[in-house]
């Protein structure tokens, strides 16, 4: 199978994406989570693993509106457990360091550790963690670390200056699997929606008690502008249920005035429910 | 007076100050948001402007953490309507550019443009609008273009080479003015505010509830996670009052067991409103 990601192989993703699918597949690194939608439309992948939110840092807002413009189906949710390690050249010592790459997230979930152990250094934004070890690889310098997960520093033979350097230890990515073409998927107990409400006051609120009265939970409601609307917001909407009760919801949801778009059912994973 | 913005001055939060405060104050320009909120706990600012949301591009979710983690009170709103320029040295022209520094909000706003004209420019992000302006200028590459508002272009005397670039015409940011120290604005409105729910199911939607039977209306609403607590939200929350009855459903939110911080009671920008 063809396996569109976001960044190298050896990034999270990737440790996703082997999670889900086991090993064997190919993969198409993709720079952006633009170009890992294109790889979808112009059928150059069969399937695609995208993150979507981490339990610090929040929701990835870009990918929410790239599965409403896409509307590929969500079939599947992997959790990761995230550890982030400072990765230089095999000869380097954390004193070296004046340049630190990696993808925006990864600063962000690392900020604590800069900002006391590396209070001086640069931080650079790089497309992705596991390219950031390559780059600074290919640089050669002691002074350039890179943040990314285990498996770039050992993929690439460097040395992992400061470890596990997360500033939250439970730190969980939550990874959508998405499909290239229609699909059902079996036992599925949740579901993912994109709720337009008529721009009443209290609409939402509404909204939420068709949910309500059934006793469905809502996992999460991440609010997105409309494209073209000032001022005006739809909701992504993730819910414990599917099937039969969810076609229940959405004819009440309609009678209400709102507008429903569905991106996927499919089976929760058990590590993204609340403690 | 003293005013914090990020980025440098002639970007939009100068233009924003200037329009709240008038001429004639003194600018402390800062690299990074976490910078701003550092120069008022420092009281090296008595004020500071802040960018909350882009009608396009969405909430700016660093902002809406660092406000509740320091809780300088808002005092009022300012929405801009954004147009960007393309700006380049004063020799060179459009077919010249193949690299293009801007703010990724400001890349974010003129993708269309940028994908259609620019499409095999590399995109770099910039700290600052304003500042990637200065950046080229300094460069003094015809290759190089940056993304900014045309105050930015006349400060450096440099050329807009294409005009009014932004995607979407109707593109606005809102920008917070928040104070150092405690303060109560007269003919408050509006009132911007964080809540957190007992994470029972239906504890959100009995909340909202609190607001509607007020016919209260929420203008905003912003999930964002809590910190050291994996799967849980709390919601930012605007709402069209303030005083009295804002003290009557903080009673109430308090009553059903949420747990509610004030960020500020201010007056509301016409120009947020709805169309």
């Amino acid at each position: 199978m063809r396996i569109a990601i976001q960044g190298a192989t050896g990034s999270f993703h990737h440790i996703a994406a082997e999670h889900w699918f086991g090993s064997g597949n190919d993969y198409i690194c993709c720079e952006t989570f633009g170009d890992v939608f294109t790889a979808l439309s112009e059928k150059k992948a069969d399937s695609a693993v995208v993150a979507i939110e981490n339990s610090r840092f929040g929701s990835i807002t870009e990918v929410y509106d790239l599965l409403l413009e896409h509307k590929f189906p969500i079939v599947g949710e992997v959790a990761e457990q995230i550890h982030q390690q400072l990765i230089g050249l095999p000869g380097a010592k954390l004193t070296d360091i004046d340049e630190v790459y990696s993808h925006p997230v990864a600063l962000g979930q690392t900020s604590r550790f800069l900002d006391s152990k590396l209070k001086n250094a640069e931080k650079v934004e790089f497309f992705d963690t596991a390219a950031a070890v390559e780059h600074i690889k290919r640089i050669g310098s002691i002074h350039n670390a890179a943040i990314a997960g285990h498996l770039a520093a050992e993929m690439h033979n460097m040395r992992i200056l400061a470890k596990n350097i997360e500033d939250e230890q439970q730190n969980y990515t939550r990874f959508l699997i998405i499909k290239n073409g229609r699909t059902v998927v079996k036992n599925a107990n949740k579901t993912s929606l994109v709720l337009q409400t008529d721009h009443q006051p209290s609409a939402l609120y509404r909204a939420m008690g068709i949910f309500a009265k059934r006793n469905v939970n809502l996992t999460k409601l991440q609010s997105r502008p409309i494209s073209g609307k000032v001022w005006k917001y739809q909701f992504y909407i993730d819910v414990e249920t599917a099937g039969k009760q969810l076609d229940d919801i959405r004819h009440d949801l309609i009678a209400d005035g709102c507008k429903v778009t569905i991106l996927g059912q499919y089976m929760a994973d058990p590590k993204t429910y609340e403690d």
